[in-house]
C-alpha cells in the first residue's frame, strides 16, 4: 500500500499562535500583552476587519499530526509522481540551465511555461492567445489578481453557494460584497442568478464579476450543465459582465462526458479563466495562470509586479522539463484512475457509515464530496468532536459568507488512500451517530436505525446512481425525503430549472 | 571569463502588448479595439487608476535581447552557483521527499525554512522569535503583505528619496500617499523626517509606517549611519510608529564595518523586518520573509492565505538542502569578492567615461551605484537613446513618486561581468557626451573637456575615496562643484545633520 503524503508527515508544520510558548522561550519578547495588541490594532487597514481565515488552511495545521486522517485537505496525491522523473528533470535543469533557473523571470512568465499551459487548456478544447496568458503563483494568486484589478470596497461579487472556501478570504480582503447563488446537482442555478441580477439592477448595482467553479466544483463536487453554461455565457455577454471561471479540476474526470469550459463557449471576451498545475502535477510548485482580454491583462500584470515581481523561475523550469517528456496526459489519467477508486470507496463508506438522513453528492471528477446531515447537526461542533477521534473534514460554513452550510461538510477523497478513507468516514459516521442518538433522546423522536450497527451491512445499501447526463448525482440514502422541510437550511441539491 | 546569465539569454521573454501581432495570428481575437478597451475600463477598480509599472520590470523585457548590456537589472549573478550543488540538492530531495516537496505547505512556511532564515538574520546579529517569521514569495510579497495589513487609501507611507523602484507600485496599489525624505551619503535624513512628521502632525495625520532600505540602499547604494539608525528607532518608539526595514543586501558588504539592522536596535517592537534569499542565493526561487510582532503577523498570515495560500514547498526544500550543506556563508563571501571587483570596475569606468559634471555614489556593498548628471539631462530620454546603442540603466524618476530624479540613474554592477561593465559605462558615457556637447552648442556655454576623448587616460582620474567611517562616499569627478546651484534638482548627496 502506498503511503500518501501529507504535509507534516515528513516535515513539521508551524502553528502561529501569539500566545504559544516556544522551546526557545528566552527569545520571546513580551509583546503579546493586551496593551500591545491594542497598540498595533490602531494601525491596521480597514480590510483586516473583514479579512477571514480559510478554514482549510487552519485545518491544515491542526491536522498535521500524523495520526489524524484528514479528509479536510484539497491535496492531490503527490506520492504518485515518480521520484526518478523528478530527479531526472532537475538534473537536466542543473546541467543545462542552472543559472537561468535561479534567476528572476519576466512578470508574465516564460513563453515555455505558456506553451505548457496552452497544452493543458487545449486538452479541454480551449485555444487562447498566448499573449492573453499570465503565469501566476498558483491559481490562488490568479483569483487574487483578478479581484485586485476589478473590485473596490462595496463592489458586488457573485459566486456559488457553496463556493470555494479559499475564494471567500480573497473577496473579503478587497472588501467586496459577496452574493451567493444556490447550486443544485447541475451547478449554479442560473434562474436564481438572473433574478438576483435583476434585483441588483433595481438597486442600481451591477456585479463586477461572477465567480464560478463550473467543473467538479469545490466544495460540492457538482458540475454545471451544458444548458446552464450556455445561459451563463449569454447572460454575461448580454450584460457585459465578466465571469471568472476557476477550473482546477476539469481534466480530473472519472466518468460521464466532458463539458465545454465557459471560456471555450465565450471565446474569452467576458470569461476570465483561472487554471493551475496544482491538481494535475503539483501544488508545491505554486504555478497557476490567468487568461484575460488584453485591457484586463495589462492591469493584472501591474498587480503581479507589485505582488511578487514574477513567478518562480525554478518551478517554471520544472514544468517545462516535465512537459518536454510528453507524458503529462498519461500521468493525469493515472491520477483519474486512482481518484475514481477513492471516490467509489468514499461513496461506499458514506452509505455504510452515515445515517439515513444524510445526503451527499457523487461527483464524476475532482477531489470532493459534499455531504449534508440533518439540520440539527452543526458540522463545526462535529469537527471539534471528530478531531478527538483523529479525523477531520471542512465544515460547510467555510463555503458560505452568511453562516449557511452549518449542517454540511466537505470531504476530500484524493489526498488519502482507500483504507484511510474507509476508516475516516467510519470515524465521522460514529461521531454523527452520537449526535443523532443524542437528538433522539432529547426530543423523543424516533430516528431510523443508525447505520453501522450490527446486522446492517454495506451491501444492504442500494448502489449509488451515477447518471451519465449530469456531472453529479445526489445519492439519497434510504429513508431520506428530499422535500423534508426540516432540511430547509441544508443545501437543496434538487433538480431545479 | 564566466558568462553571466541574463534572463532571456537562454530562455525567451514574452512581451505583453495588446496590439502585438503574433505568429499564430488566427488565434488573436478582435478584442483590442478602442470600444473593447472602454468596455472593460468601466469595470476596473479605482486602484488601477494609480497603479504604476515598475521601471525595472519593463526594462527587463526590453533588455532581454542578448546584445543589450543591461545595467538596469537588480540581478545577482546566479551563474556563480555551482550546478553540481544544484543537482545534488535536487537529487537528495527526489530520493528522500519528492512527494512532500510537491505538496502544499503551511501558510507560514516550514519550520526548517525558518531555521535557515534565523541563520541568515543571526549573521547580522538578529535573533527573532521563530514564531514571528513568515516565509513569503520573495521579499516583494513581504512588502505587499505588510502594506495590505496596514494601509487604507489615503494613508501616508514615508520612504526614502530615492526609494526602491519596486516598492512604489506596491504603495500605489493600496492607494497610499507616499511622502519621500531625502537621502545623503548617510542614508535617510532623519532631521527632515522629524520635520515632515511634525508637519503631518499639524494636519492631524500620522504615517502608518516608514519604509527604509538602510543598508546599501536600492537605488542609491548608500547606508544609514549608526547615529541615524538609532535616532530612527527612537523616533518610532516615541511615536509608536512602525518602521518597515527592507534588508536584501545587508550581508553583501565589501568594505567598512557592519552596521546593526534597525530590527536589532529596536528588538522587533516597532520594526517589521523584510528579508530575502534572492541576493544571497537565488531570486528564481522566490523566497523571502517578514518578521513582525504577533498581532501584526496574525493579519499578515491572513493576507498571505488570500494572496497565494502558501510559499512554494519545492523551493523551500531547495533552501533547506542548501543550508544543510553548511557552506552558505562561504558562498556569500564569494559573491562579495566578485561584486567588490565589479563595483571597483564600474567606479573606474564612471571616472573614465562620465563627464566631469556627473557625481555618483561609491557603495560599500549591495548591487547599485546611483549616478547624477547635469540637470539639463533627462535620463528617461537618455535611456531611449542608450537602448539604440544596446545599453540600459534605470532612469532616476522610477525611484520617486513626484517626478524628481530626472537627471539621475541607477546602475547595477552585480549582474554583468567586468568587461561588460566597462563597455556598458563607456556606451552610456558616449550618449551623455552627445547631450553635453549638444547643450554646449545650444547655450554657447563652455563645458569641461569631455572624458574619453583622446589623450585623457583613466589613470589621470584621481582614485576614488573609500571612507571607512561611512557606508558610501561620493566620488565627485574633477571639476564638479557639489554646491553648484544648477544641480538643485539633483539628489543632494551632501553631508547634512
Amino acid at each position: 500500500m502506498r503511503k500518501p503524503n501529507r504535509p507534516g508527515a515528513a516535515a513539521s508544520i508551524r502553528h502561529t499562535s501569539p500566545m504559544a510558548d516556544t522551546p526557545t522561550g528566552h527569545r520571546r519578547r513580551a509583546h503579546t500583552r493586551t496593551r500591545d495588541i491594542e497598540r498595533y490594532a490602531g494601525l491596521f487597514a480597514e480590510r483586516t476587519g473583514v479579512m477571514r481565515s480559510s478554514a482549510m488552511r487552519d485545518l491544515m495545521a491542526i491536522t498535521a499530526r500524523p495520526e489524524v486522517i484528514s479528509l479536510a485537505g484539497g491535496l492531490p496525491d503527490t506520492s504518485t509522481f515518480p521520484p526518478q522523473t523528478f530527479a531526472a528533470q532537475m538534473t537536466r535543469i542543473a546541467q543545462t540551465s542552472a543559472a537561468e533557473a535561479l534567476q528572476y523571470g519576466p512578470t508574465e512568465g516564460f513563453e515555455e511555461t505558456v506553451d505548457c499551459i496552452l497544452q493543458v487548456m487545449g486538452a479541454e478544447g480551449m485555444l487562447p492567445d498566448p499573449e492573453d496568458v499570465i503565469v501566476t503563483t498558483g491559481g490562488q494568486q490568479a483569483i487574487d489578481l483578478v479581484t485586485k484589478t476589478l473590485i473596490d470596497p462595496g463592489d458586488v461579487v457573485v459566486c456559488e453557494a457553496p463556493t470555494y472556501p479559499g475564494a471567500v478570504p480573497v473577496f473579503c480582503s478587497y472588501q467586496a460584497e459577496v452574493v451567493q447563488i444556490e447550486c443544485d446537482e447541475d451547478g449554479m442555478r442560473i434562474d436564481l442568478l438572473d433574478e438576483t441580477l435583476a434585483g441588483l439592477d433595481s438597486e442600481g448595482r451591477r456585479p463586477k464579476f461572477v465567480y464560478s467553479v463550473p467543473s467538479f466544483q469545490n466544495p460540492a463536487g457538482v458540475s454545471m450543465s451544458i444548458e446552464r453554461r450556455t445561459r451563463l455565457v449569454e447572460l454575461a455577454r448580454r450584460r457585459e459582465m465578466l465571469v471568472v471561471e476557476d477550473n482546477p479540476y476539469g481534466l480530473l474526470r472519472f466518468g460521464g462526458e466532458p463539458l465545454p469550459p465557459l471560456y471555450q463557449l465565450d471565446g474569452g471576451d467576458f470569461v476570465i479563466y483561472v487554471g493551475t498545475f496544482s491538481k494535475i502535477l503539483s501544488p508545491g510548485i505554486r504555478l497557476g495562470w490567468a487568461v484575460a482580454p488584453p485591457p484586463v491583462m495589462e492591469k493584472i500584470v501591474l498587480g503581479k509586479q507589485a505582488s511578487d515581481l514574477c513567478t518562480s523561475t525554478l518551478t517554471q523550469y520544472f514544468v517545462r522539463e516535465y512537459f518536454a517528456e510528453g507524458n503529462w496526459r498519461q500521468y493525469v489519467e493515472s491520477l483519474c484512475a486512482i481518484y475514481r477508486k477513492r471516490r467509489d470507496t468514499m461513496v461506499e463508506a458514506l452509505a455504510e457509515h452515515f445515517p439515513p438522513e444524510a445526503t451527499w453528492t457523487d461527483p464524476e471528477g475532482g477531489l470532493f464530496i459534499w455531504a449534508t446531515l440533518p439540520d440539527y447537526i452543526d458540522t463545526g461542533d462535529l469537527l471539534a468532536r471528530a478531531l478527538r477521534d483523529d479525523v477531520a473534514f471542512v465544515p460547510g460554513q467555510a463555503a458560505y459568507v452568511d453562516g449557511r452550510g452549518a449542517s454540511s461538510m466537505r470531504l476530500n477523497f484524493s489526498g488519502v488512500d482507500e483504507e484511510e478513507i474507509r476508516e475516516g468516514v467510519r470515524r465521522i459516521g460514529n461521531v454523527i451517530r452520537e449526535q443523532v442518538d443524542l437528538y433522539a433522546t432529547l426530543t423523543g423522536e424516533a430516528v431510523g436505525a443508525s447505520p453501522g450497527t450490527p446486522g446492517r451491512e454495506a451491501e444492504d445499501v442500494p448502489a449509488v446512481d451515477a447518471r451519465s447526463d449530469s456531472s453529479a448525482s445526489i445519492s439519497d440514502s434510504p429513508g431520506t425525503n428530499p422535500n423534508d422541510p426540516s432540511q430547509g437550511d441544508v443545501l437543496p441539491f434538487r433538480k431545479a430549472q
